[in-house]
């Protein structure tokens, strides 16, 4: 794999030539180089209806999906058209095996890419499943870059279910303030908490003032869309007596969403590009950074539309659901369902919540996690307040990501660049997870946890309660570089006692995970990917307020890094060395 | 000068250690050392009583006053407290004589500095004189990163005029639009025009929604204010019978002022750090990118209080004017003047404007312009369409900065960071000033007009007729790193006749110019400061349209530049050179 990575660029110019020449790029195994040339800009879109200005990629909102079947390799040469903010592009779930500098993560695997500059993202996408990208520096992401990245089963291999069509869904939620505001918001003394979203979008469109559900409800303003309007809802046209694979994505700030369709059930089939043991249910929870597919058999009444439903969960709701149609032609969509969408399961019916994601389990054949872990680091995540800024911080160090990013820091053994000691592995064992923190010692901080190559690391998280009485919050946690096995969840602090109850016998493969309220999560990964990867919650601003860790492991096999991603902070300041400026 | 330019850094290094062991920092020669440490971010501010963010320096808008005496250093420590965006100051109106990375200027003078990082800025102040600072990235002048750079007379010596107090005013202009959006519409086909802006701030203060002089006219809404507030007007207090140096400089984005005191005669002084013969006047123009001193006498009525008011002119009018008080002490503030305040001049007189500019000459003893030049360039004005998008242009070209700063890539001969043709030096003989241009020819570019050390250089600034008939605007021209002489103005189009009318004998010495509508300004300057050098018109939206052209002189000569002005573009691709990066 090394080898492969340092292989990579030269075999990669070879290929994109031959490529060129033969006016595609297909390689001589058979798998593709996908090249895509995209520009990042803001610019006047209505997502909800309501306009304002929207991080698009080549005009478009959400950008272009990219489509490659495993195995490929996907080039994308990014150019950044924004006038005064760097950009970074992250491929969420991709696991950037031989290309950590390509993880697309600002201050871990690369420097932000300048204004005008171009940047070449380079990977290979290694596992067929359902993705997604987005901008991963400041609040970007919540300004709208994302995009879906559906990554298909290798040339002339099959997916181990069958379907007749596909839907790709990516769910978001929009805020009418911009991150800018956002981000002074959430660093202000006293915070300014961002308040829920105004708008839940599908595919990047939603209705802010207006509701295409109103006839069911006098209290609901119409909407007047002739469909062709950026805002107007992304219809899933289907035929009747078929099967259709929706795959659903959601790429949230922070809303956790609930999907449903009316009539129609749901056969869950894969989660996070791995396949689980399918399971039947009326409605999926997804979190942030979440994906899933699910299949539908279009058995219903073939002379009615039904309701598509994305409503919000685990959050005082404050968000009208997004709502779109299935649409069974030939009907025509103005066709509005007999009955309203689909009821939206109470925000706080946690045990409901767990209930779903508890009986995900892997798929028969899938790959086994080893039977017993190297290391076991336990992550407490309380909410603190540190000089009066409310912050987020595990173990009570709140993560504030250096300039220098950590790969290149890292290989050329720059000490400064950040925190040379780690942070703590474990918690004090009296910690009351009950009662909100004390937190005398908690600081600002930029460690690293360091793993042997090839570790087998268990990650205990933690939930507890928050500077609020009787409040704790769901949130999902997100590993860089790795698929981990989810080896169990429970309710109240991790205890030995709950070692037994792990399931090593069919734990999920996720790239994502939730820790529910006063509970704990335990995942299971091998650190066998050379690299410095992010671990963090996926809500937008948790994450700016300091919810995440940083692993790294292998850095020393790491092979070519990009001079542009090294080009900034103490590495550029490290590996500028020229006679001519003494 | 270059030797000291070489010198200059461990020379610092040496005055700024001694500095610290005494816990001041006088140098030998008596010149001392200011330093500053800044951080730059966005704050929450109403600057005119309306809330929104700002661009602001230590928690401070308009950022921290800079207070040095000629012969001085400065150092300020730069940290960029943004989340996604980079950010540079440029010190208006200093030479930065041997410093010409110093200049602040991103894509020219330096790499911008990257989020989270830290800048060293370090320059002398040679002259005397009222100066400014203020972002040169993007739009983020607009944004409020700006604020106030005075320079006194070296210690021991003194003004050439007397005075007992001293105002010091920066003017601004305030948009309630962020500067994301604005820099959107900007860049959109067609084009969202920012429109007049809603308030005019004295010293970052002004009142959006009411008026502090509503009693002389029943539309206006008085305003409820305590005068804590910070939109609160910046009161000039002064005693009766007194001298009083006004200070006034522009950092306007947009809006052409003017300055006028109910009651007072102003003399001015002083024009972008040179001395100016002394006139009388009842008020001054003044343009953005420009500054003047004001002396004015408080021999008026002394049981009264005075309005100084600062309206709009030479585009049509939409922003009230921004007020404040000429507060006689011990009077209260609250004793309103018994008349409104003086009226701004009609927008359109530009005969009074014309007649107000042409009456600045040089003090006596001022240095006199080289009798001769040797090259002499021609700038046409023109707004352009390239592509759908309105530009402007100066001899057909459109100004869009390159990711890599000039300076490095020029002392590194990088010959594919920017167009290596130089832009045209004139414009067609028969080109008709009157009528919209055609454009066929009009492109984007980013070529340099190099001179040779030393060289006598003449610039012809030529406006013309926008796009749209019968319309010409008035634009300010700013040059860095050097002061110009203004030869002179007139109507029409620039011919040989005229040549006989420039001045010779006392041209003053500015860093701004105006060319007004369908006239010509020649300035005339040496090109001996080794550097590249940004010359543009100082309205920020024009500027980003591409109004503006970049000089190069003597760029061998340069001494080291700091490495994270380099860190950037190809100069970093070029010098980052590491054998463990294979
Ligand atoms: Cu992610
Ligand atoms: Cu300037």
């Amino acid at each position: 794999m090394l080898e492969m990575g340092k292989a990579r660029e030269p075999n990669f110019l070879v290929l994109f030539f031959f490529g060129l020449i033969l006016g595609f790029g297909i390689s001589s195994e058979g798998s593709q180089i996908r090249h895509y040339k995209w520009e990042v800009e803001y610019m006047f879109w209505a997502p909800d209806c309501n306009e304002n200005i929207v991080m698009g990629i080549n005009g478009q909102f959400p950008g272009p999906t990219i489509r490659a079947n495993a195995g490929d390799t996907v080039v994308v040469e990014l150019t950044n058209k924004l006038h005064t903010e760097g950009v970074v592009i992250h491929w969420h779930g991709i696991l950037q095996r031989g290309t950590p500098w390509a993880d697309g993560t600002a201050s871990i695997s690369q420097c932000a890419i300048n204004p005008g500059e171009t940047f070449f993202y380079n990977f290979t996408v290694d596992n067929p499943g359902t993705f997604f990208y987005h901008g991963h520096l400041g609040m970007q992401r919540s300004a709208g870059l994302y995009g879906s990245l559906i990554v298909d089963p290798p040339q002339g291999k099959k997916e181990p279910f069958h379907y007749d069509g596909e839907i790709n869904l990516l769910l978001s939620d929009w805020w009418h303030q911009s991150i800018h505001k956002q981000e002074v918001g959430l660093s202000s003394k006293p915070i300014r908490w961002i308040g829920e979203p105004q708008t839940i979008l599908l595919n990047g469109r939603g209705q802010f003032d207006c509701s295409i559900a109103a006839k069911y409800d006098s209290n609901l303003e119409p909407c007047k869309l002739k469909g062709s309007e950026p805002c107007a809802p992304y219809i899933f046209h289907v035929s009747p007596k078929k099967t259709y694979r929706i795959r659903i994505a959601s790429t949230t700030a922070l809303a956790a969403l609930n999907f449903a369709i009316g009539n129609h059930q749901l056969l869950v089939v894969e989660a996070d590009g791995n396949y689980v043991q399918p399971f039947y249910t009326s409605d999926i929870d997804i979190y942030s950074g979440e994906s899933y597919s699910v299949l539908i058999t279009t058995d219903q009444n073939p002379s009615e539309n039904y309701w598509v439903s994305v409503g919000t969960r685990a959050r005082h709701p404050n968000t009208p659901p997004g709502l779109t149609l299935l649409n069974y032609l030939p009907n025509s969509v103005s066709k509005l369902p007999t009955s309203p969408p689909p009821e939206t399961p109470a925000w706080d019916d946690f045990d409901r919540s767990k209930n779903f994601t508890y009986r995900i389990t892997a798929a028969m054949g899938s790959p086994k996690p080893p039977v017993k872990f190297n290391r076991r680091i336990f992550l407490l995540n309380t909410q603190n307040v540190i000089n009066g800024y409310v912050k987020w911080a595990i173990n009570d160090v709140s993560l504030a990501l250096p300039p220098t990013p950590y790969l290149g820091a890292m290989k050329y053994n720059l000490l400064h660049a950040f925190d040379q000691n780690p942070p703590p592995e474990v918690f004090p064992e009296d910690y009351d997870i009950d009662t909100p923190p004390t937190n005398e010692k908690t600081r600002i901080g930029n460690g690293v946890y360091q793993f042997k190559i090839g570790e087998v690391v268990d990650v205990i998280l933690q939930n507890a309660n928050m500077m609020k009485e009787n409040l704790s919050e769901t949130h999902p946690w997100h590993l860089h570089g790795h698929d981990f096995w989810v080896l169990g969840y429970g309710d109240g602090k991790f205890s030995a006692e709950e070692e037994s109850s792990l399931n090593l016998k069919n734990p999920p493969l996720r790239n994502t995970v939730v820790i529910f309220p006063y509970g704990w999560t335990a995942i299971r990964f091998v650190a066998d990917n050379p690299g410095v990867w992010a671990f963090h919650c996926h809500i937008e601003p948790h994450l700016h307020m300091g919810m995440g860790v940083v692993f790294a492991e292998g850095v020393d096999k790491v092979g070519r890094i990009p001079t542009k991603a090294l080009a900034c902070g103490v590495t550029a300041k490290s590996l500028i060395n020229n006679p001519k400026n003494p």
